[in-house]
């Protein structure tokens, strides 16, 4: 961190219009020099993908009178990111922080989200990253217990003043409970948990049958110390998140195995 | 696994027409019965991207006189791999199989990567998964020794009748060589690597910036137990994939800290 502000960088997948960020831009404020560099619209569920075909476009916007810079693209959450390391940041954030996303970003949906996709293209770049998610999908969503506990962890991460360890990632989610009804913040591991999909069919204009995606949570883990479980009890869950997708475990298991002759 | 033939899944990310994946059905043909679900075009980059405000189509499809079934799908990989467990599969497959991807899925490719996304939700829905990957990203390139392995790895997996830990997937990477001059297969972890962008800036023809995404892959790990270095010393890398993404190390650091009123 250098001698001035904080330098925090701020973008979501609901895009940029979307209340969640709006909130989070204006809490961040308070606590550095905010650029935002988000897409120009919805990117839900688009995991990590990247814009490896098409061009990219990322042009300056004035959405509101706040003191922040703010850039909308058309690519993704990542792209955005990775478009704010290479094109408009003249050093490396103190701080990204991603969100704050309509609906829960808990469990397995770590996965396929674009918030924390976000959050941890930050953490590969080395930027202490976190994601932070309302477990409400409603548009209109009361955000003042998602502002408090942003403000709160962000701050924390901050006064770290860069003496964290590398990647240091946090998927943060606060229950759609009211301010003093939650009990405070719980650190806890990822539950296991899946989605069951279930097509919903439809026939085109044309007689073409095409389907939506739905499907139903379905949480396997019946530990105390999960994400799941915090939420359900009034907690901010955090999960550190790890970019080393090595199943250790299960190497030792193959070995031997897998690579005899 | 029933007493009939095994049911193999087989999809892709570089469309359902690419060399890589046209070699690994016919490979699958003489393992069991194949049943391909692949997009209809390019989606590399993808990501664990699934399609959640668009419709999506999945039709069948023949492209060649093999005895596989096939359908084609607008969607990601990932939706592709929803697409058949819900609407077409019968029966849970006892392998699902993604590739062979045109280019290295080795390291932090795994996280960009439609082909191993695939295989990633291949786990979640607990199929054995293997993603292949051949280091090269010729569309004509030599699939000889990748032939070879992935028929070698698929036949040990189906073998082990079901009797694998869950989640159980592989990220298998072929070094481009001819099959004499590979030495085997190495059990790995994922090594420390990024990507460090460039964009390619662009202005279009009614005078607008565009970029065009490019970098460099950089590999930050000494290690001499990852897959980048089993792939630069001739060996064919396997990775197995955790699809817990908790940080566990990072969460005993975090307790009595960020969790503290």
């Amino acid at each position: 961190m250098s001698n001035n502000r904080p330098l925090i960088l701020v973008t979501n997948d609901d895009g940029i219009t979307a209340p969640g960020i709006r909130n989070l831009i204006s809490v961040m404020n308070e606590l550095g020099e905010v650029v935002v560099v988000a897409p120009e619209g919805a990117m839900s569920g688009q995991g990590h993908a990247i814009t490896i075909n098409n061009t990219l476009y990322c042009d300056p916007v004035v959405i509101d009178d706040g003191p922040q810079k703010e850039y909308k693209s058309n690519g993704t959450p990542v792209d955005c990111v990775k478009l704010a390391m290479d094109q408009i940041l003249h050093r490396k954030p103190d701080l990204l922080v991603s969100g704050i996303n309509h609906g829960s970003n808990s469990s397995i949906n770590i996965i396929y989200s674009g918030t924390m996709s976000a959050a941890v293209e930050g953490g590969i770049e080395g930027i202490p990253s976190i994601g932070f998610s309302l477990t409400s999908y409603k548009w209109d969503a009361d955000f003042t217990a998602a502002r408090h506990y942003a403000k709160l962890i962000a701050s924390k991460v901050l006064a770290a003043n860069g003496n964290l360890p590398a990647p240091f990632i946090l998927n943060v989610n606060i229950p759609y409970f009211a301010l003093e009804e939650i009990k405070g913040i719980k650190i806890a591991r990822q539950a296991k948990a899946k989605w069951v999909e279930s097509y919903d069919k439809r026939v085109n204009p044309q007689g073409r049958e095409y389907c939506w995606l739905t499907g139903e949570f379905v949480n396997m883990d019946q530990g105390t110390d999960t994400d799941e479980y915090a939420l359900k009890n009034a907690y901010v869950s955090v999960v550190p998140v790890s970019i080393d997708l090595t199943h250790y475990e299960l190497m030792n298991n193959l070995k031997g195995w897998l690579d005899k002759k």
